[in-house]
């Protein structure tokens, strides 16, 4: 008996397309004969599709992402300063739509230096760490606005919202994965300065500790933790904190563990009432855009991501290691393709 | 006829008082016989005044304050975690409570990687750049609060406010720096998630640049940012960003450049309505303090940046060439007297 999944496939712009076609290909391989089998439904979403017809995400395209069971996404996002997406904000009509709107408050991305990437420190140690950055509220939430708009009198507004359901579940999925892990969680906040979003993360943070007294807990201001995240990454195991200082923090560890081009993220719904959606963290990248230069790991391990989310655990494992040997290899420029290709021959 | 400059003098907490001691010495050493007299008035403010006596910051520390020419401030904070201090918030009571009320709209922070200084990058080429980081207003303003607090119900909101006023004098500020540098300004912010805090910092950046059609404007997202701050930092002259995004980049700066030992700050009201104030970016680390093993060099800089402003160039020339001077012939380790004594030695 095979198993089918349904997986909605978007590959986007830029080099979108060229890093999914690689993660597709290492997917094919990884499952053949196993019995799992992908039903891919592919949608053409992001700024080129923006151009063509003037729609970013409808409820038509909602419902048959939805209908799936994961989803794989390269990456979206136009030529920056393109007159024509001057008012289409792909990022929040897209991309934020669909975490907001398939409820995937558990943004997962792991941290780690793999033996032969090389990464801008002198001295980087051993570093392997995970952000869980909650993806529903906080600072992302668009709540907000301007008066005397354009006026030397305009007050702009942005809200955080935080709400207690919000932060618990989030915080509740980073505990269990620290108890899976080296039991320490480190909470990054600016709780000293914004107060009202501070307390209520710590205060989670707190009860949530009390029920795993096996789990050491630590506090950071994110501008210490940035120094930590350069000076001493290897303090880290798993960091829990809100969508805008977890957007920092994963950009910044991507950095320093060898390139944003090795990491993966998934946009999880831990309760499987929604389709989870697993991405490289980088972007649509357009100025290398159809010259195969694009480095395809992070799609490639994203898929690693995804395997594991199904519950397909040596799958995934396969995939890691594969791409663990193949950058342990490395060595000479390749074609995106090559790369895709010689992860997808060692498994 | 010499003149006299009013000076408040604010140790602080922790390693506060043993870093402005040395700051100290190297003012007295630069301006011996120069014809500037520096009148000082301590004021003992701070965790440990705050547990004798219960206050903060009262409106008399604040007139006596504002009565000065200039501030000088060690730094402030307690023991993390003391019980003691649980509901203090020395930072927002204290620190920010000057900022905000002394209208200290700009927070210059310079970052520079010195010969000798060795920092955390393998290749970390010419790092020379300023970060003009807004001091009054975005997420720092305490707007907020929370509903059904402490319960599983909890809503906790914290806006971030920004004025055309307040964005647009600061903004000025880094062109007209940017105009006396290498004519390169970065705007850093999150513009496209942020839409609302975000696009009143667009405008008025495009506003401003219009005027000034020689400096060369780029943008970037503050996660990008963060990655080129240790994968490129040579690019990077003038960047111009909120309170927020400010110092989780200054921290991440002060990293990457050798050490937050290093990092010096002015919190500037260029209109001359209150008194400056210059302080090290770092805190007050009381796991060190009273051991004489807290690097000085942010603080003596941060002397070196009041010089400047209170338009003693010369003065503040000869103290930065002093600090690069002892920075480069650096080896062994050395007390915090050791180094103040050495730097102002070469004065
Ligand atoms: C494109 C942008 C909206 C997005 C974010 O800020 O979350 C990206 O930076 C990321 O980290 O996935
Ligand atoms: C202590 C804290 C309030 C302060 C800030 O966030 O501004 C500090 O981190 C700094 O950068 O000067």
């Amino acid at each position: 008996m095979s198993r089918v999944v349904k997986l909605a496939v978007i590959p986007g712009d830029g080099i979108g397309p060229e890093v999914v076609a690689e993660a597709e290909k290492v997917l094919d391989a990884v499952t053949a004969g196993s019995g799992v089998v992908f039903d891919k439904t592919r949608f053409s979403l992001g700024a080129a599709r923006f151009l063509e017809t003037g729609d970013t995400l409808t409820d038509e395209d909602l419902a048959a992402i939805s209908a799936n069971d994961a989803i794989l996404l390269g990456a979206v996002g136009g030529q920056p300063g393109d007159p024509r997406l001057k008012d289409a904000n792909i990022e929040r009509g897209l991309l934020l739509k669909l975490r907001f709107t398939l409820d995937h408050y558990v943004n997962l991305r792991p941290s780690k230096l793999f033996t032969g990437a090389a990464g801008p420190l002198a001295e980087p140690g051993e570093i392997d760490f995970v952000v869980v950055r909650e993806g529903t509220e906080g600072p992302y939430v668009g709540n907000g606005g301007a008066i005397r708009k354009g006026t030397p009198h305009e007050v702009a507004n942005e809200t955080s919202v935080n709400t207690a359901f919000g932060v618990e579940r989030v915080v509740r999925y980073a505990f269990d994965l620290a108890e899976r892990r080296s039991r320490k969680l480190t909470l990054v906040h600016k709780t000293n300065v914004l107060v009202h979003a501070g307390a209520i993360w710590q205060r989670i943070v707190n009860e949530v500790a009390a029920e795993h007294p096996d789990v050491a807990v630590d506090y950071l201001h994110v501008d210490a933790a940035t120094i930590f995240l350069v000076t001493d990454p290897s303090r880290f195991d798993v960091i829990v904190t809100d969508n805008l200082f977890g957007d920092i923090l994963t950009d910044l560890a991507g950095a320093v563990t060898g390139g944003i081009g090795l990491a993966a993220s998934g946009n999880i719904n831990p309760d499987g009432a929604f389709p989870s959606m697993f991405e490289p963290v980088h972007g649509s990248a357009p100025d290398i855009a159809g010259q195969q230069k694009a480095d395809p790991t992070a799609a490639i391990l994203s898929v690693a991501l995804l395997l594991d989310h199904l519950g397909l655990s040596e799958e995934s494992a396969r995939v890691s290691a594969a791409v663990e040997a193949d950058i342990a290899a490395r060595d000479g420029a390749r074609t995106t393709a090559e790369i895709g290709s010689a992860i997808a021959a060692r498994l």
